[in-house]
Formats: structure tokens, sequence, C-alpha cells
């Protein structure tokens, strides 16, 4: 019920703004006796960092996460692991300008009129920074499935950036780390970086379209109904800052396809059925399938950017607004990591919670 | 932590298989005093009623509810409303040629793996006829809604069968009730008709793509990062049986954006702030804007076809399946109204939420 | 959240008033595979069911329970199972004289504060016979600990009605079945009958005080801090109506030892520590020890008597009340199963959610 | 679901251990715009910290409190609130002779046992430093009820100590903060002291009986069945370190009263109903009635002692145990804050939730 939490059994509440003096994650449910410490958390949180390149944030910070409870002696104890991030790069004064503007496509209007307050400093809660502690969640979450499920692995990458697809026929996976875009392509990847220098010239931002695969997915994970497992990624995506849409599988492309088509067609393997195809995306009624879950989402490009727009101000005065100070030109590059660590807990959640209603796949094929 | 509930403070869990002897909703958290009756809540299910064109299954069930509680005097208690719907045809005979065989896309082989239950009779819990429940449930929200948020209405349409999508420029709201499509766009549903005919006679089917739009939503509904109203949304129809896909406002195509265009800019009007536009959906960081929120879904195909499939047996031999018996050539068809009432019961969900943690909107405009 | 619910993996909602057409239990999260048939269940009602003594009240129902969801073939599925009981006697007219007047002691005040409802017929919801729908999950719950947890025994009893307790000296469990109070100590029975006879002829009540007992539990169920064994029995008990106390092992008497006392000392056995007493109720930190789990709860005395006593009407005017009708001498007998079947409830709950989120223990001794 | 959460609106989440780097509570829920800051809570702090006395542990810790996110300019902004206190005395070599034995009456065997840790560092998890972080966040909830309900009062104090109670007809309020023991009564606290300083002089410890009383409590909080005000209450004193008991209004004593002389009479005053009498302690049928709500829990007395107790080693050889170190002769007198901040939580809780759910009374007597 906690409206900044998220999972059943492996609960993440992230706590946090971008100009307060840290953010964290409150880390609950994860099993006893997990191998977790900060280097490895902190290996995926370098890799969110900004800063990183000319195409994301140009805020510097270290992003150091502590661990101040639930792990002793190098393993979880089954109790909260709270895990801190402080805020050290809290340059607030770049944002002047835009104290008493809404900016047209930014939080900022509606947690003014939800709450009263107006965190003019970058963001507030709404700021991306909050992602941060989805990430030290998320290497808690893949300790654990490490242990629970060896094999499993998530990969994230970029498919889209703006009108620009990667194409699909030289989808490379040892391209991901080798470009600041986590492009699978690298012709893609040389194709993104004129177009987004383009924009950043112009202080202009895009979208993009990041897509998240775990393979090695036990088959039976998930519930019917509300419990289901791509609802459960549904909502852990849409709750990623900018994010607009989720897809499983096919996807919007799903409603294109005849049933005849759609069918992903079994034949037996030696260790079960071998599918045809995955237009499912791993996911039938709301199980795992055993086969490689696809999610996929789009980001809206960020709202803060130079090309004046008509806004209102606080007052109720109607005005223009340029957002000077850092920016981001596709701010979805930094929801790749984002993405794999919701992936990562839910997919421990969803673990968990079988292992304890059901206890194990019940029904054997062959 | 109910995985066959939703919402927070209006709670529903659906219960019930397609071919046991009822199947329901219990909805607590409903607001005492509301206006409820039975007729009300089966004006909603008529809607979604089986067997009302050729376009639909032919399964025919008079989806009569009945009220077993929680509702005294032609009022709400404020005590948990019990809705059952007994199922009247049960044929399951018609099945008997899968039983011992998986359809390829169908969620028969992952619910066996996980529960070693085999409901041959028709999908059992994972049949669309769950979504009566839904549907009578959200009857009883867009009564609440109807006290609390006068003037809010939700209004749910085809908008894509197939490759066959609405001409946007023809969207007339009259014509949604006046064809068996839910189509807004007379011409498409003359299209769709064709189309539709076509598929059933060789017993394909298609998906499609519905949308929902409530206008009248408060400003201030949702909350930040988990508890989100886009968040929200995206699990409230993702859960919904064959979906594949959610949007908000842009959706997907909001990868496609610049900042720039993607900027719904502001006026002063004289009740608050006017938008120029709405590629947010009426959601800006989890919170509504005021403006109308759009949500989009993709329906897969039904798997339930007569060109015969590759497929393996529970037994663990391949075969083929060809699925007789009743089918849907479009079960995004049926789709509309239970996406309707989702929209219902996540909008006052979150109505009473903002109500009880903030207890109405603190920051004005002007 | 769901404020009619209770448990976290295996959750029961329960719905409906005293004089509705029905009531039930939703329960969600029971495991697959598990035997349940209405013959099960029956079982456990008929020995809560009313008008079986002239010590409890005198209304006749056969509370028949129907199993309408959730079991296919005598065994569970892994969805909601819904449990419906019809209400047959529900004479309404003898409440005629209470419709303006609140029963000091009872909530109809309290209902009709919150709610402005005021179902005069019976009670509505915060009628005893609610508790049928919990005795009836009970008994999914105990056939889910049947499987899972062979050996696992519950226990209920009587230990003292008003002044007079039972004497632990004269303990015989084979007594509990053989007297109409459920007690252990034929000869407290035989005092109980002559002092409720006389209650019951000046149509006066008297509180009772149940304990439960339940032995082969597993050492390890349990939490720290809110997901605590005893937090979540004490909730379950406190839960049911006209409980105004629960106490775990030596409850309010642990009070009065000193350390030395209460220490549960232990020596070696073959299959680990064994203790020399049981002062903890088998319940340390949260967490079961292994040894007996030992719960007692007071009931207090019905409000529904024939003496006259003061109190207030809806529009507010002094007057004084005796309610007529049929009337409970001690409600705490009737608490016994109830209190049993929360036990079994909240155990089975707690043994789901240690393998989910532990996976079975991991500490050995010895 | 978290298990180290309580709360349905109001959720406070408490993390850390005895001995690690720090300990809070993560607090979410709290609306926005409530004066809040480090000062006012440390106030509360400073009345729980230990080594005030020598009636209570020799820990000598600062216990400063600080908020790392959720206030802004001095008021809350309707995020989650982070609240952290750092341990500064760590001085875990007093527990080297403990580590391998467990403590009759601890709950280090049943965490053992279950998780397979052994913080031997002085009790880890199961500590009651947790209950630092639950009145840091009873501060937050103060401050909230503060505005949301002025006049409503929480007042703790001791009642028993051993089997010494107070007096009732000595009650005086005004020697609450006069004594080291929280007596309302002198006399007691003279005699208790000569008591407990010769239990502390055999290195002994004992039990204890608090009360809280919350006064100026709408009518109207709380809920049928599962989340009603007791239930709710009950669990929240449960889940203090060592209780072993909680009762309301009455508690136990409710067993031995007759109806009539349960019943609160009440006669029509200016303002509603008076009641002659408040043997409910504030709550019918789940829900306020606008009394005093009346609470008591009993404690048990500390495992740590010095006299040797028979008990069991890791290894599972048979041993003897004296713990050296600091000692709490009677860990009750700490939880008296503990209690009223547990007490401020559930009714700040339940205001929102009604709030939320009803908004507002909605039943007029008169």
């Amino acid at each position: 019920m906690s409206l900044n939490t998220f999972g059943h059994l492996f609960r993440v509440t992230t706590w946090g703004e971008s100009h307060g003096s840290a953010l964290g994650a409150t880390v609950d449910g994860c099993p006893p006796g997990i191998a977790v410490d900060e280097a490895m958390l902190q290996h995926w949180l370098d890799r969110r960092k900004p800063g990183q390149s000319r195409f994301t944030t140009q805020r510097q910070e270290p992003d150091t996460v502590e661990i101040l409870s639930g792990v002793f002696e190098g393993q979880t104890t089954g109790t909260p692991v709270q895990l801190m991030i402080r805020n050290t790069d809290q340059r607030s004064k770049d944002y002047g300008d835009i104290a008493q503007k809404f900016r047209p496509g930014h939080a900022d209007i509606t947690y003014w009129q939800k709450y009263g307050i107006r965190d003019y400093r970058g963001g507030g809660r709404s700021s991306a920074r909050e992602t941060a502690a989805r990430v030290a969640a998320g290497g808690v979450a893949r300790a654990a499935l490490a242990s629970l499920a060896p094999g499993l692995t998530i990969t994230g990458y970029m498919v889209q950036i703006g009108p620009h697809a990667i194409d699909r026929a030289r989808f490379d996976v040892a391209q991901i780390e080798r470009n600041p875009f986590w492009a699978p392509d690298a012709q893609a990847a040389a194709e993104w970086e004129g177009y987004l220098d383009g924009l950043r010239k112009t202080g202009n931002s895009v979208g993009a379209v990041v897509e998240i695969v775990a393979s090695g997915v036990p088959a039976g994970l998930g519930a019917p109904i509300y419990g289901k497992l791509d609802t459960d990624l549904a909502a852990a995506m849409m709750s990623i800052n900018a994010v607009k849409a989720v897809e499983i599988g096919e996807g919007m492309a799903a409603a294109t396809l005849t049933g005849v088509e759609n069918a992903d067609e079994m034949t037996m393997g030696p260790d079960g059925p071998v599918y045809a195809s995955n237009h499912a995306g791993g996911i039938l009624g709301g199980i795992s399938t055993g086969q490689e879950v696809v999610v996929r989402f789009a980001v809206k490009p960020t709202s803060s950017i130079l090309t004046p727009r008509r806004t209102v101000t606080v007052a109720g005065e109607e005005t223009e607004i340029v957002t000077k100070g850092r920016h981001d030109p596709c701010v979805g590059i930094r929801a790749v990591p984002v993405g794999e660590a919701m992936m990562a807990c839910v997919l421990l959640d969803h673990l968990l919670l079988h292992r304890g209603q059901v206890g194990g796949n019940r029904g054997r094929i062959g």
C-alpha cells in the first residue's frame, strides 16, 4: 500500500529528493544468507552514473552507496537492507529561472497542485535521481537471483532513439557495453551519436525505446489476474520516470497479428517444450513459460529544453520558459540500467512468491 | 498482496472459473451511502455480454449479477459488496479434443506447469469470463464516482482491429454504441465487419487496440514512484486477459518526439491552466493534470483457431491442435467494457487515496 | 490493506451481514493440490453452529457452506476459493424495539457514527454471524496444514467463564468435546452449567477466556518487528467480535515474573533443544520455537440483556433499552471454534511466508 | 506485506540492528504541509534514551536523529520521510561470553533457527534499540495529529512493575514525568525504586504493565473485521519487544463481568452521547466511540540476567549461561514512550483511512 514501495515479498521503498542530503532504498524481504557488499552494488550504480558521456546529464556525482543495515559479515541477515546514497552535487542555483514557472511536460505542476510543494531545486522527488536507489536495490535482487536462480541473466539495451531504430539483423550483444547508448547495433550507435549531437546543440531532447530481456527464467513465475508477472512488469517499468508505454513480447504489434501468426508453436525437446517463436514474450496467462521474458518501454523526451515554450507561473501569469542548466538530450539512455534493476526486482519477488505459494512447479510435461 | 486483488483503498478481488458454478467479485472499500442496485450493475454487464453479435463468442449466458452483501436499502454500507454471477452455460463437451493438448499462445501450459491443474473445460481461471466480475465491480466504482466526482465520464472504444485503424479525423463519439465493435468511426466499423467475417469463416482471429478516455478527472490524483496513476493504470490494463501492451498519452510514439514537440504548452484560463495539447495523456509525474486521461492497450488474437498448429501433450508427445467449439474472431471487442471498468476502479481508488493522504489539492495556480 | 481481509500470502476476506441473503469468505492464496470439499468444511461449521445448547443463541440455521470456486475435482487449484453460506433464519422482527436505540456496549452506535448506516436487523456486519465465514476459511487452512505440516494440531477450549476458571490440575483434553462449553475440566463444566442457567434466567450474560494451543508448529515461523507470529496472532484474535484482550504464553502474568523465573531453560534432546517450561508460549522475538504455541483471549459479555440500561436514541433522546429476542448468555462459547480457525489461518500464512522468504530453516543446533 | 512495516496509509518501516552503523525508519504516507523538524523528533527520542537512570540500560548513546528526506523548508512534502539514527556505542566485546550460547527467553535461538544468522553482538534486529526508530516515527505521527486532530493527546505510564501495581485512587498525571518509571503514583514510584534496586543488585529483572491513553480521539476511527482500531492497536503493541499481552479497556477482566456490569450507559450531553463508564476502552465493534482509547500491555522481564540458567550452544552442547554486560532490571520502563509512539502512528493511520474511505462521520446523534 505504501505508494513509494514496489514488490510483494521482496519489497523496495525508495526515498529521497534530488537536492536533499541523501536518497536511498529500504529493501525488505531479501532472503538471508545472500552475499552482498557495497562494491557489488556500486558496480551497477556506476553503469547508471550521470556524466559519463556528453549524451547524459552533466551532473557530476560519485553516487556512492552505503549499506546501513541488513548485511552482517558479508551476508544478508533476512532483515531490512538500508541503502543510502549521499547527494553531493546539489547546485540548485541553476534552476533559479524556473522557480515560479511550470515546465510544460514536467511534473512540477502536478506536484504543486497535489501537495502544495514547490521544490524548484531540480525536480525534488520526481527527479530521475530517484532511480539511483532502484539500481542499488536491483543490485541486491541480482545477488539473490544469482543464488536462487543460477543461470538467469538480465540484459537491457536501447532499440530506438527518436525515429532511428536498431536493425535486428545486426543485433550483437557484445556491442552493448561498447557505446554510450547501450546499443546492440554498432551502426545504430554511430547514427545516434550524430543525431543526438545535433539535438544537444540546439538544446532539444528526444525519446527512446528500451528493451530488457531476461533469459533463464524458470517456468511458473506469476499468478492469475492481478499478480501476473506481466502486470507487475508493466507497473514496474511504467513507474520509471518519463516512461509512457510498456510492451510484453509483440506488444502493440500483437494487435496486427492473426491467431495463426501469433501462435508460438511447440515441439518436444529433451528438457520440455521447445517453442518455435516467442510472440508472447515469455509470459502466458500472467505466468512465465521458461522462454526469454521480453519487455520494452518508451521514454519520452525530457522537458528541460532551450526552445522557449508557453507556460504559466504559480501566480497564474502567462509567460515563456527556457530551461537552462544541465541537459539530457536523451534521458532514455540512463533508463537502461534502471529497467534492468526493475526486471531483477520483479523476477526475484515472483520467485519468492512462487516458492511460498506453490513451493515448486507441480505439473510435468512428458 | 492477494494476487487476485487490485486496488489500494477500493479493492476488488475476483474469483471463479469459466466452468465452475459461479464467479464474482468481492468489492471492499466502497464508501458508504452510495446508491447501488443490481439493475445498475446489470446495465454494464449487458454491454459486455457474449453472444451479442457474430463477432464475439457464441457462449450464451444471461450473466445476471446478484448482490449478496454490502448494500442495504439501496445504499452501500461501507462493508464488502459481494457480487455473484452464476455460470449457466457450462457446455464443456466442446473442449474434449484439447483435454491433453496445450494450445499455442494459451495459458493452459503455464497453469499446468505452475499449479499442476488442468482445467480443460475452457480456460478455468484464465478464461475471459473472469472479466464479467470486473465489469460488475466497475459498476460499483462508477456509482461511487458519480457521487464523488460528478462530471467524470469514462469512454472506451476500439481504435484498431488487425492492421485497420480508425481515422481520427472521422472520430464521432456517437458512433460508438451503434456498431458491434465500439468503433467511433462508422467507416472503420464497416471495414472491420468485412474483415472479421473473412477471418471468422477460416476460423482465424486477430488482435486489436482499445482506447479508454476519462474526462473530468480532477488534477492531483496519483502519487510518486510506485503508486503513480499511470503505474496503476498500466497494471490494471495489463491484467486483462490477452493484453500485451499499455500506452499512456503518446505511448510508444513518445519515443519519436523531441522535447519541443512533446511539451504540452499552457495558457491561463478562467479555471486554471489550459493545455494546448495532451501528449502526456493527462498524467505528469504519476499525477493527473486535470486533462483527459488517455490509455490504450493492445489485445492479442485468441489462440482458439481452426488452423492446425504444432504443439505437445501433457504426456510430452508432439501433435497438432485445432480448437473447435466457440470462437471469438476478435476478443479485443469484449475488452472495451472491461477496460472502462478498470479505469473506473483505478480512478475511484486514487480519488479515495488522495482524499485520505492529502485531503484535497493544496497548491493553487493563480 | 483491505480492511475486511487478514493474512499476507494466505488471505481471507470475509463478507456479509447477519440479515443479508448470504455471507462468506474469499480465500486467496491457498496452495494448489490440497484436498478440500464441502463436507470437510461443514464439519468445522457444525461445531460452531448456533442453537446447539441452551447456552448459545437460539438462532436456528443449518449454516451450510457452498464452495463456489477454486476447487476442481476435489482439489484446490491455486485460485481463489469462494465460500458461501446462505442466511436462512433472518427473523428481523424481534429487533423492532431497538431500531432507534443504541445498545450500551454494542457496535451499533459506532457504525452509525462512522457510516451513517443503521442496520437494526441484528448487528449487520458487526454480528457474530460473520465468524461462520472465518470458520469455513479456517477449514481450508486446516486442510492445507494437514498436507504441509503433518502432525500440527490445533485445540481450543474454554478456561474461564465469568469468575469461574478451570483447574489446570484437572485438565483433560478428552473432556473438551463432551460438554457444551468446550471445557477441558468436567467439574468446571458442571459448575458453569449452573452458573449460566442462573444468568440466562435473568437475561444476563457474562464474559469468558478462551485458550488455543497449537502443537507440532515448526520452529522458525514468524518475522521480526511487525510480521511477528505473535503480532499476527494478537491481531487475528482481537479481530474476533467482543474480544478485549490477547495473551501469548504467560500473557499479563509475565509482568509479575522475574527474569530468573521467566527463563525457559533448555537441555539437548535427540531432535534439538528441549525446553523445561513454556512461559514464552512458543514464540521468541516473534518467531516460533517449536514448542506449543499458546494464545488466550478474553471475550466480553454480550450487550443484549434483559436488564434495562440507560441509553440514547438516534434522535438524541435519553431512554432505556432492553434487548428482547435471542440471547447468548456467554458468546465466548462460540468463540472457541473461531479462535481455532484464526490460529489455523495465521499458522498456514506464516508457513507459506517462511517458505517463500527463507525457504526452510537455515540454522541447525547440534 | 513488508514484514518490517506497520500501517495502512501512514506506513512505517523500521530498519537497522543494535550494532550496525545506523538504524532508522522510512515513514511513507505522512500528509504534506506538516511542520516537522529534527528538534521535534529529538524531544521524543530523548524521553526514551537509555542510560537516564540506574533502572535502564547503561548503554550511552545520544540517539541523535537526522531527517534525510521528505521535509523541505520545515514542512513535510508528502514523500517518504527517512529518519536515521547513527549507532555510536557499539561495544560488542561485552557479549563475548554468549556468542555460542542461546539465552533462555531470548530471540537469539529463533533467529538462528530461521535465518541461520547469529548476530551475537547484542541482539541484532531483535534488540530493543529498534524501538528508537519507532519513537522517531511516532514523532512525525504526533506532528501530523497535532494538525489534523487538534486536542488529541496521548499519555503513557507504568501501572505495574512485578507484583507491585499503582493505586488508581492516587492517580496523578503530573507525577508521570517526575520519576524514572513514568509512574502516575508517587508512592508506587518510591516502592518500585527499592524493589528494582534489589533486583539490580542480584542481576535479576522483572516484567511490567504499561498503559497508554489517548483522549480527544474522534468517534468513527476504525473498521470492521480486520482493520479494526483495536486489532491494529493489539498488533502494534504486541510488535514491541518483549510484550506478551495486550488489553483494550477492561481487557482480561472483561471475562469476569456480566452484561449488566459491562454496559457503558449513555445519557445525552450538549455535544452528543455521554458515557457513564468506559469498560470498552473507547472502542466498540472496532470503531472509536469518542471516549478515551485505553490500551495496556505486559512486558516480560529481560533474559539478560546474572543467575546461571541451563541452556544449549549452537553446537548442541548443554551448558549454563550468565549474561554479563549492561542490564535493564525492567525493560518495561523504556517501553512507555514506545507504546505512545505506536498509539500515535495507529491513530494517525486510522484518521487518514477514515478520511479516505468515508470522508467524515456520516451519522449524527440528535
